[in-house]
């Protein structure tokens, strides 16, 4: 049945679109629905619990997207923690410039409007930062940085990516990216402690 | 003429909160208006082009007033790098805590937001990030670092902090302001160019 499963997989990139151009409370499910072009009866059988169980697997095919490329740049770069640092800031900055700064972070614009609305979509986006913070600590470790600092070096990552991002957004250039990949590289370079072997 | 000057500051400071809450879209006039208890003619008579201006209004307030508490840090650590870095991260940390992490960041918020519906808006919100980077800069310029490293060390601090409140409000512990602020402190350290007196 490729007709469902099409109505299915652009639902949901017609929501990852919209929640990361114009965000989630300003994203109705009438926009989606039109936008994708599947029939409003099709929208409803694929999703019975319409906006919120859409927006479940809007975050989770999102962080999965978002992991995914993260171990790729992971695999490419083993041991070396300075041109994995280079590789993240250049493919979120390639992302952006592809959408000609219209698409800011998704989890970054949920974390921003959910708290206030949905305690359980919140909590997925939250586990969302943990697991792709997590697969770049497990690089630091990789690359011979103490647990600690291989933690601490991720979460400041992390960090420092949403924040590109938003300033990147409004500035409309990726000069941002190229800013922090040179503070984050020296940050790498530190002699700071290291695993004994 | 108290009762007016009242009504307005207290739309201000309702608008403020409500886009730090919820965002923007999700913020209707007539929930600032009945939240900040004023009359709505009251309410068009200081603001005539309603929503708009009241964001407006908001915004340079809010800039205005993180650009006071970023200048009243820097005079309390006049030369010292270390010292400024960690007690932005901790006055930003305490505000958090002192919200029980239901405030995002007006700015951030208003970023991911505003670039969909108004372009006037979405400037201003980039000229605040523009000037609260250049109050950092000039601290880190009084430090001896050179004018490319300040500049750059502080719009990494900038993303730092935004991402950082980010994650803390997902977190709704402080727990990554602290780990920012040590991971900072390392990168202020470096050796790094410095300025020939």
């Amino acid at each position: 049945m490729p007709r469902k499963t099409n109505a299915r997989a652009n639902a949901i990139a017609t929501a990852q679109r919209l929640f990361r151009i114009q965000g989630y409370t300003a994203t109705g499910l009438s926009q989606i629905i039109e936008e994708s072009g599947a029939p409003k009866g099709s929208f409803y059988f694929h999703f019975p619990r319409g906006k919120t169980q859409l927006a479940e697997e809007a975050i989770d095919q999102y962080v999965a997207n978002r992991i995914a490329v993260l171990q790729d740049i992971s695999a490419n770069t083993t041991g070396d923690a300075l041109k994995f640092v280079r590789q993240i800031f250049k493919t979120f900055a390639a992302e952006m410039i592809a959408s000609d700064f219209q698409y800011g972070c998704l989890m970054q614009n949920l974390a921003n409007e959910l708290p206030a609305l949905d305690a359980e979509l919140t909590q997925r986006v939250a586990r969302g930062f943990v697991d792709s913070t997590a697969v770049i600590a497990a690089h630091f470790r990789g690359c011979g940085f103490t647990p600690a600092r291989a933690s601490s070096t991720a979460s400041a990552l992390v960090a420092a990516l949403e924040g590109a991002r938003t300033i990147a957004r409004l500035e409309r250039t990726s000069a941002i990216f190229k800013t922090l990949a040179k503070v984050s590289a020296q940050q790498c370079s530190l002699p700071g402690p290291r695993r004994t072997a």
